[in-house]
């Protein structure tokens, strides 16, 4: 019973028949296919507007070759200290811009604050050419705390974006639980709201690996078909991709998915919260839990079986739980039984 | 009835059986797999020694990252002017190796000729601050022209580079087909003859999106995890990736599916080679052609609805004919009756 | 009357003789020349040991080529958040380095000190794919402050830095003036104490434009010549680089230099502080001021035609003042007598 | 007496004295001085248009820099095979380009002909992903053979870049030199014949290191000022690089530098070509000569003193000599002598 992350899950069955389904026969490679022309007309009905979307299959390839077509080599980007970006990808973000440099801005439960971004900004020293210049903020959706922003949350910080001519990123690998736990539309939660460009994930909800990278700015795609393929990221048989990126927005998949992640982890802090002592760090907003348990309970839980990572630089006892589309509620429950007796 | 390319064929069935396979419950990301441990075992024993190897979705990421650890920046990385890593990667190679030059040496039916190496490298100006350093040699099995290098001819380059202390990759996007045309040994044409990386492929030969860059010299393989995953390619559930290479490899699967593709090509080249006037560019050593038809044969062909591409930069009526583990033998013989009926 | 900055000043009186003299016939170009190899020779016996030392022409020069063989592209490189390489370079040592990270380490008096850097490299993930691994820490030698490190305050960020398997690097861009105050020895506070890579500064100190980078850790030097040559800062008529630094290295001058503007600037400080009011921001250990007047003072000392900077991210009425080794001390007295004044 | 190279050679008086003079006082630092402001509005008028300069202290600097804002990373930069971008910049325009392309194309005398351009560019696959992308032509004035384009020759070839869309670089190291032989304008060679950016050499020809980056297209300098921040090229003390290129303009002295050295050159081959066997490889359109001299003279003027290199790649006898505006004219008589008493 593994709560590690949701990519210790599989593919959702719908998703696997699209793979069986799209081998029948040849397909233009390189992305020429129907199946790829069909999830960008898909995402552009989902997010009321046309966009173009270009498949890939990791979120730090997506996130990365976003910014580097938002940030130019001399370039500030500006995210939380604890992005994935900041912190989970290696530099990719600073390999694939060139040297670009990532500027963290504090805040609390994972998220960036309008008045924070604005207050650096303001001493962005845009045109001094000893500094890195402002040119993108990365928000993600859902924090790196497991926590979401809302439409005016977004909104205030794209309007210091928009007022300092820099762009608005959205790394979205928790896309759908984020937007599954607002009940917010997908259009609300980003172009409406100023993203510029959005990394729309899917993998860790039920793809194998599937993530698209989602303009509505189309300016800045100008450049990214090519640097895509210089980075070894056009898929030749991308048919495979794409029928993945398909299946998931096919009726609401992706929402369904993500509302059963989101709902396995309401269950899971609403029975571990009954237990005396424990502490919440975030709020839960989509389908991490971050918790401090007693260290008896931490040690008997991982005795009876579940796999779950300690939170590096919090309290002792302080773990993460994620759950996924493939989480089982009889899971949740023993997980849930399970503490509260070693709590007793 | 598509001849572009191998990559406009699918999965083999055994590929994506696996897949389905491979999604039963939960397992550990970014590697840390059953799969991918056994791929490496499995290819240690194809290798006849203990290999390193990693798995990445494209030959192009095989290759720029194979490459990114044979040279510095400042190196100079020696291959034919029609590599795939010259010609058709998008300048993927000088990414990944920042900024690295590619040093075209010319030679017939796409492979380099171990003297004329040597007379480059003779005059590679080693130790001079001015120039790129020599770094490495690239030789691509099979070739563009769709010819393979005997074990003996990789070694005579090998030997050439050792004397230079550059390093030897071998790109073999279709390495499968080249060894089942030669009934060579895996390690005879790789490691035994002088090969210190190799990108093996095996997308192009049945698999959806998989290839393994397998180090003979392991001190080269030391930075090669984090500039994966700083490129987006280490891919978070790499059980898929894996799974794919562990189907391949199972059984022979791989050296059947470059068989049958090798003799789907082999039945084209002789059927055609029966039409008046044709002139074959290249031996068939694997499953392209490269062959200049009669111009109503070409167009005849098209009308009758066969895919393939006319050549550029060579005569009118130049095509290539790409088979695959896919192309059926009806299709073969139509191709052959068509171009004999129009040809007559 | 320009307090800005010490590259405000032009060149020491010396220093243009040498240039002067060096014009005299022919010379071999890139570094082949008989004032190169003298520099690397007067600076071996200044650091009382065998040393590798590269003319370049600009700190930033200096800083970013030492760093680049110092860190590879998956690197993490540590520094005070207001160094001279975080803050204001636009990004050169991430270009030079393909991306590397700098991680900033908070720290009083712009210093870093051995405990925080020992906690953050605890926590540095070495061997962990997913994040950038720690390579290098870098030291500003004076600090962005005017402050200077001791040889043991050295000596034990080294001792952190060799238990992590990490590189030293000073960016000694006031290299002369730190020296001077504390009257140590060039190679205790450099070499002996654990530095494996100086930038050790000239221009500021009365060079036209002349640093040297200079290697105690000769390994690290292999690929430099490479690197600068291929960043263009292999100066041609290289030996009017060396010239500067032939002649700065000469009896002293470089250490004179450097009292004459230590001393000014002693002198200001000990006249501000007299002023009621006033508060001083860090020790004055070098020959930079950051100082708080009374606004009035800082308003009327610009009317009266001293120039200097305010400082940014600090109350009002905070400024910077820099002296050189032009720096006359006519012109302090009138500064301080002008302050004390328009404060009494 | 040395016909290495002309970067042997010194500085010119005028230019060593305007160091000396620009010595005097303070002045703001990192190009905000009087002299640079005089340097660009010089260029503008000896260039008859407003152009925007940009002074930096290596050609190779001028060079890299200028393209990598005439080229993006996944661009193709197409240049003669034996350009100094090509063979003698270790890699510097790849660098600063995040890893463009060089691509050669061959011609005659070190010069790119308009129809192999346009031949070249007709297949420049633009817009195919899997290719770099046109973006630049580089043009050497004086070429690395001696020859000078015409301004009629600049104007055929930029019409095929225009037809393009692909900008035209100038690498004027020896700009002076070409300009002189042929008695044009700067304009007419330059930005009338469709030249978008200029490397303008004074380094060569009497500076001691000084170069200018001059934008005809003033759109391309936008990111100009901070490429060079972040490349350490921006001189602390500019005041000094702009002294020698506002002394180099000065009263046409960069020409009569240049006509010195072209005269001696002419000198030189004229003498030289009397003697029986020689063989005259290029044109001498400036002041270089590559010449086949009787081997027992090239060894014998060696003994006699003379310093020159042996050209690789070319027959033996096969040397290249380089005058500059400091070459003697009594130098030249006894070579000539010299080479004359040798093979009678």
């Amino acid at each position: 019973m593994n709560f590690c992350s949701d990519n210790v899950a599989g593919m959702a069955p719908e998703i696997l028949a699209a793979l069986a389904s799209a081998n029948d026969g040849t397909a233009s490679s390189y992305g020429a296919d129907p199946y790829t022309a069909r999830v960008e007309a898909k995402l552009s009905e989902i997010f009321e507007r046309r966009v173009l979307a270009f498949p890939v299959v990791t979120g730090t390839a997506a996130n990365a070759l976003a910014l580097s077509v938002m940030a130019p080599p001399y370039g500030a980007i500006y995210c939380h200290p604890e992005a994935h970006i900041m912190v989970d990808e290696c530099g990719a973000p600073e390999f694939y811009a060139g040297g670009a440099k990532l500027v963290p801005i504090a805040g609390a439960h994972g998220k960036l604050a309008a008045d924070d971004v604005a207050a650096v900004l303001a001493n962005g020293r845009a045109g001094d050419v000893h500094h890195v210049q402002p040119a993108a903020i990365s928000l993600t959706q859902a924090t790196e705390c497991g926590t979401a922003y809302r439409a005016d949350e977004v909104a205030a910080i794209a309007e210091v974006a928009k007022r300092h001519q820099v762009k608005l990123h959205m790394d979205g690998a928790r896309f759908a639980n984020a937007l599954r736990h607002m009940n917010a539309s997908p259009a609300d939660i980003t172009w409406k709201a100023g993203v510029d460009v959005l990394s729309f994930g899917a993998t860790k909800n039920g793809a194998m690996a599937a993530e698209a990278v989602i303009f509505f700015d189309e300016a800045l795609a100008e450049s990214f078909a090519f640097r895509r393929k210089r980075a070894g990221h056009l898929i030749s048989k991308m048919r495979f991709v794409s029928a993945q990126l398909d299946a998931y927005l096919e009726g609401d998949l992706w929402l369904r998915l993500a509302a059963h992640a989101n709902d396995q982890a309401a269950a899971l802090v609403a029975g571990l919260k009954a237990i005396p002592g424990v502490e919440l760090l975030h709020p839960v907003e989509a389908n991490e839990i971050f918790i401090r348990l007693p260290l008896n309970v931490v040690a008997g839980l991982r005795a009876a079986g579940f796999d779950f990572y300690d939170w590096p630089g919090a309290a002792p006892g302080t773990i993460r739980l994620v759950t996924s589309f493939a989480t089982r509620a009889e899971d949740v429950a023993k997980f849930v039984a399970t503490a509260k007796a070693l709590a007793a």
